[in-house]
């Protein structure tokens, strides 16, 4: 993994197709990560097909790459599975639950991030698209996902067309902590988002938005209060809906 | 990441501390992994004392790995940080809901198995525990976790000192899916899971727990309905707890 330290989002790639030998290998490979009980609690939806494509995009507010990569890959937490094994081994399962949700959305995740390191690894590029968390009831449509499985994480992979400048990230003081949680100071916020805010292209984003903080580009615009309780409300829908809650 | 293929949960560990240094490396490095808006919705909580392994050990059930790894690592969803990044800069933020959890969990376990990859290329062993999500309280009482702040993910960390056998896995085919869902058949469940249904030790499994199938080994001993409507309950209270619900 020596890449990882100068790994980024990809979210143009060239006309070259993924080959489904290799593509086969990565999500096989990806399994090895721990599971839950080794129960393999996710699903992923492949999606190469323009119709396909073009069904999910307006589920991540149709940023280009969905349509644009080659390969879309829809992540699930999966207790469908697991439970049609078990009504077929007189077994009586348990999992239309809020627990099972979060033990299955986290076997999830592992494997889609195990997958990330694998594909970045073999040279391909990713975008993770968190608008999975946004909108999951119109993916949910798109991709006819039945109840007990929810879609938690999309990627879109190709060959990567950019090489796009590394983002910074906060110091490792900032989220590591010895033994308890230590509750930052302003004094010690200054000193973790300082370096952030100082970044020209940071401080253009902040004038050009007619903003005071780049912090405000955040509550103000990108991540708001509003969107968040709407979302929230939708999120915990879809849970009930799809027989989680 | 040649090691995919060969890599397991390590249990056991010897007596060899971890490196400062490496353990800083790891943590550094595995911060390179995508996040929402380059906020980093995570912190991680490194636990080297004795006192302090002690204190989570029941949150955990009392596993031995708890006690006996060098380092326990608690990862944990956070938007405290970021709020109180906003606080110090005008700028009025909105993460205490059930999408911000959701994001920040996200967060937290994607740089959760970065950081696996990363150490178990390095030669480090690793369990990932589960058990994390089934006592959140326990573990933010050890860990006097602030609002807003939520346990995810709990690793041990140790130099191996065993070589456990590879788990199983399902086929590809019973969780990847071509354009849509596809539920399986009882066929389809045969074809996927006998081959873990006719392995020795789950055999034995059966045989000793007096079960007549693999799969009420989980619906009535591992993950009963019982267990996972309490432990919902109480996740939920936590959440509220913390802030986010």
């Amino acid at each position: 993994m020596r890449h990882i330290n100068t790994r980024r989002s990809i979210r143009r790639y060239t006309a070259r197709d993924i080959e489904p030998k290799l593509l086969n290998r990565l999500l096989k490979d990806a399994a090895r990560t721990q599971t839950m009980g080794n129960l393999q609690l996710y699903s992923v939806i492949v999606t190469r097909t323009a119709e396909g494509k073009a069904a999910l995009a307006p589920a991540h507010f149709n940023q280009p790459m969905v349509t644009q990569a080659p390969v879309v890959l829809t992540i699930c937490a999966d207790f469908r599975r697991t439970t049609a094994w078990a009504n077929c081994r007189e077994a009586d399962p348990g999992y239309d639950n809020f627990l099972s949700f979060m033990n299955a959305a986290t076997d999830a995740l592992l494997y889609t991030q195990t997958f990330c390191n694998l594909a970045e690894e073999a040279g391909l590029g990713l975008c993770y698209l968190g608008t999975t968390l946004y909108q999951p009831q119109a993916i949910i449509k798109a991709l006819q996902l039945p109840k007990l499985v929810f879609p938690v994480a999309t990627l879109t992979v190709g060959w990567p067309a950019e090489e796009p400048p590394l983002t910074d990230r906060l110091p490792m003081e900032s989220f590591v902590h010895a033994e308890s949680y230590l509750d930052p100071t302003p004094k010690d916020i200054d000193r973790y988002y300082s370096p952030k805010e100082a970044l020209p292209e940071n401080q253009e984003f902040v004038r050009i938005n007619h903003k005071k903080t780049l912090a405000q580009i955040f509550t103000d615009i990108r991540y708001t209060r509003k969107d968040n309780e709407l979302m929230s409300r939708s999120f915990l829908d879809a849970l009930r809906q799809q027989g989680f809650l």
